[in-house]
């Protein structure tokens, strides 16, 4: 049987038909001005998703993680030192990166379910007198903890220690979803991914980058060509691409700025705190918690549940697929069992959301955990419809 | 914003990707041998569906209505006398659309909310000894109260009245979701259309007609030239269609009835039970009734919702439309306002069912009228989750 | 083996991409304001791609012969006279249907290859000095033949015969791809269909009416449900329709007129005279012949191509479809096998028009007719890359 | 205006609607066994594509070039020293890559219309006593010269040599379209693309890789994370990636594979032999000559026309596309001009191959270059109508 169920991963997100459409096209030939009628207004619509006021944007036939390795790779050279913090599955994963690239890692562990800590990155920063650390990376919306990050107070670190480092922060679960000021944070390189706040499948990685980290091109001395910046900025300026790009995913992104911006980014990133709200108040109803440790710290694309004492998060994941249909995501790493997630990010109404919760509470209760069907849908559904008079109003 | 919000009218359902994809194809030249190869299959298929053993199957790109009228027309003259029942706003069209082919009409008006009055029809037919009615037509779903007549009774009744009448069955809401057995119930004309139980757009409609009726077809004089089942037989013969047919439709059903077998009809009959009966719990734990008068009558692909006193099942449906983004189906002629209607039928998963549950609640409480947020969703939860383990294991 | 070659046959023609992806939308429901902001350009649309100036217009779920029946069912009734001309297959089928309808049917016959005998046509509305004809029917483009008729100058035959004879023309084949001027001819109801100039899928029949032909509606007791112009315009002035509309193929005919008018008309009409003008020149390098008898009657969709004595057109048709997957139309009727048919319709660039007469050589060669491969290519690109300059610098 | 051109450059090619339908699906949550049930049987196609024995498919969503830097990342070391020739633009693309990451290149320059140098190869293999070649690269369609190399040779003058280096083979624009024997040649690593033979958008790389490859892995240094074939091994043995892949384009590919085995393989390659050599004789008819000097290099997917003196290849091809809308290759490199490329691979039909041909005969006479119209096309059809039926037969 088939159905039109949507998915609750955080990411790939559910597509929107326009999006689909945009993307399902005949060949076209990618050296053609046809393709850059195309292409410019892509680039320039994440100009403004980001916040950029200079710089540059970089489109890789790539994913999130070949973003990562692009930022690095562009910037950066063997032995030279980074600082960053680990506290969820992604964080860790950048750091193995950058590990692996034979990059001198300053780690700063967090519990897993913290974000960012301030204090302790600005005390590194400030002992590193003789400025070795060349970048600080920052995973600003942690996916495995649901775990929002402070940007804006990583930057105040970096200025009060007075400190140069080149600032790169993992946007992927966050940018199109949530607020990204990439000009007044001073971020120097952002990443985000297609399959998430913009509402293409996978295969898209997406770069701002600063001039600051432009001019570290030059000198950067990792090994790369598929991901160099150089030979990308080079075809972009003669209207083209250093090899052959994803010209579909292109035309995709180019129509989800136009849903976004026709929705208003204001109004995306308000719809996408109300659906996270509704969520938040249906684990409360369910007696439960969100993985992030306080609200400040909560996500607005992902919710990371802490399941009761003697449950396993992952068999409500495997139960909801099997018997519903329905996609939510497995804790991973530290947390694995310990939470299930509920992505709520991209296209998403209401109405979708409401039908994830229903069939969260199903399996709970299937699996004999304690729960009261229709609790936490109750408690959505009081708020989604109390709120949604004022989305409405604003809309209008 | 988009959404992938379910639609909940009585069709046109919601059309699976499959049938989409299959529906969508380059233009394909319908006097070419390819046409027939997608042809032929869909109406063996057909015949599966309705469970005929013999006739003939005709697919003319038109609607439910339309399928009406090729009935009566392909079978009868003026002045003809038929008999039927109104007892809501699909029979009474029936009726009004004999009327205005000047055929004699004889109605049994029942309450709206009741279904074929079988002992009044069986008393009019043994009335009819000089064996002037020539038809009689039954809407086996009376889409606008929910009710499902019992045709197997109505079979019986002609057969206990000893009256050779051709039966004619408007099934366009049932067939393909409940069961239909043509042979079994000596059903003479049977119509479907494309965008119910079959889950296609609208644009097709689909009659099986029996030998008998077939024999009326020469002698039948009200004018028919598009409808004509005569020009259908004689090009189907030669492989092809009289006139240009709907190419893409015919694939979607070859595809539709391809994706009912693989369900299997017995499943397929049994997962609209079991939506409908969990619509129908949701409905009793808001302290509501369906508008079919006894359990016998329920139907099982659309409940129409009688709403308490003072509340107007209108209003619903438009605050569903313009808050939610959802679609209902509003009460016509004389349950106009008094009843909102849910359609349970198609491809519909539990997950997508609940979403409408909530969002039906959702427009009470927003009304003022009187319900607990979540109590439908969460009867409707216990029975699908519980019915649900029955159901994987039979599929199994 | 897959391919993406492009159909010839006039109608259905080749679907653009756009239209496509505007047909194939997930379930709307027909009776919510989305479908009426939808519905209303596309009226509005055919009003201008039709030259109306007053009356209305009616779009039904069906194809070009349920446009000629309710034309006529809406318009006359059982016993009236009416006029017109059998110069090929789809003349002669609309004069079948008239005398299956019970109409009293005075055909002029002309021989196949010539356009309708307006001469003739003028001195039988002057005989008919009580006025006894209430409608004349006229083809203006038959495509059995590839012959366009004088439709303004049957309207000067009906104004110099003072006849108030209503005027009906089927313009099947023709609206959207030759210029057509209802309010100028003083057309009462012009038949149009999806699936040729609008380059849609087979599905709707597309009908403008006068005020002349609106007043008729209720004197008319030819019976009509399904086509009933009253129904219709009803439901429309509601915002609806009286039963299930084609959503799909309406949204896409919302598409068609934009993509036309993007185009321009004019520009429409002057692509498909060129198209057409280099199909003829290839057939003179043939050493062919069009069927129709004299350039005023040319047909700027489809030609008719006269095959050398002792030659089969069938044949060609059947060899194209089988060994090159191109599909030409047979000779239908009288012309059955003594021509084939190139469709020149609707979605048609140079480049596809010229990959169908080379295949029409291919087959030529093939069945051993005497041709020189590549003589009526050279002679269609002669003609287009010198044509071309002038449709580019117009279009700039 | 709307068309269906195809398009003429050597990849990306032409989408079958088949491969555009698989590719556009709802998301589907890649950490479910929905999604393993798609991939395995598209790793196990193309085992059978590159005629590989043992080893293992690494699919990266990335593009050819992508493949390549996977290639050299995941088995060399900085340093390690390769053998290759350089005969065209891609052949010099992966040298300079190769430079990039610090490998020690040793390149053999022939002139560029020549496959590689053989001997030259093979001299160079027997000089190296000490074995410090760690890598042969060789590139077996070099798509700017149309010209195809001998893999099978190069391994014999491997093997004469006794030399033990690894063979990496770019097939990017062979693989799928003309027999590729990775067992029988010994290729260690073969890099194929999505956006050529598969006929899928641009958006995959896809590596065949030997055991003996296999075992360089943990060996090479060169620093990879996105790229990294361990990580990507890890995950497959857990049914999953190690990141996002690229979901619809793996659904694209399983049909991909579906419809060449549908085909038949040799199949596919007598059909992409047939068109070159229909491309071939036309280009002799025009009186130029590919730019592959002999015809044991001719290519099967993409013939490098080389223009007359004193006329310009890439005003040909600025000329088709905004004349006519078709998109053929430029020349690049040395051979800038020089030439004009028309890609005849992927899904091509010999209607749609007619087309292209006519549209470069116009564009010649635009220009002013001595071309009779037509003559190419007829040398062309002469063959391909004559060739067809030996096609049909051993295809019935």
């Amino acid at each position: 049987m088939s159905a039109q169920n949507p998915v609750f991963i955080p990411g790939p997100t559910n597509i929107p038909e326009e999006i689909r459409k945009a993307c399902d096209i005949p060949t076209l030939d990618h050296r053609s001005p046809a393709f850059a009628r195309m292409f410019k207004p892509a680039v320039a619509g994440i100009r403004r998703v980001l916040g950029m006021q200079q710089g540059e944007v970089i489109i890789l036939p790539s994913t999130g993680t070949g973003g990562w390795e692009a930022a690095i790779t562009n910037s950066l050279s063997s032995g030279d030192r980074i600082l960053t913090a680990r506290f969820g599955m992604f964080s860790h994963r950048w750091i193995d990166m950058c590990q692996r690239h034979g990059l001198d890692v300053q780690v700063i562990e967090a519990p897993w379910g913290m974000g960012i800590p301030l204090a302790e990155m600005e005390a590194a920063l400030r002992a590193d007198t003789s400025h070795s650390i060349k970048a600080v990376l920052a995973t600003h919306n942690e996916t495995a903890t649901g775990v929002k990050s402070d940007i804006a107070g990583l930057r105040r670190a970096l200025d009060a220690a007075g400190h140069p480092a080149l600032l790169f922060v993992d946007g992927v679960s966050s940018i199109g979803s949530m607020p990204f000021d990439m000009a007044g944070w001073g971020v120097d390189i952002a990443v985000a991914g297609s399959q998430k706040g913009f509402m293409l499948p996978a295969g898209l990685a997406i770069l701002g980058v600063s001039p600051k980290a432009l001019r570290a091109m030059d000198s950067a001395t990792l090994p790369r060509t598929f991901f160099d910046f150089r030979d990308m900025l080079k075809a972009y300026a003669a209207g083209g691409y250093p090899y052959t790009p994803a010209v579909g995913l292109i035309a995709g992104l180019a129509k989800s700025i136009e849903m976004l911006e026709d929705e208003g980014l204001s109004h995306v990133y308000a719809r996408h705190h109300r659906l996270a709200e509704a969520t938040r108040r249906a684990v409360a109803a369910w007696g439960m918690s969100p993985c992030a440790a306080t609200p400040d710290l909560y996500s607005d694309t992902v919710t990371a549940v802490v399941v009761p004492n003697g449950c396993d998060g992952t068999e409500l994941v495997q139960l909801a697929a099997t018997k519903y249909g329905v996609a939510f995501g497995v804790g991973l790493g530290e947390v694995a069992g310990k939470v299930f997630r509920i992505g709520h990010l991209g296209m998403l109404s209401d109405v979708m959301l409401l039908s994830g919760l229903a069939t969260a509470e199903m399996c709970m209760a299937d699996l004999g955990w304690k729960v009261q069907l229709g609790s936490g849908v109750a408690a959505a559904q009081d708020y989604l419809r109390k709120s949604a008079n004022a989305a409405l109003a604003e809309a209008a």
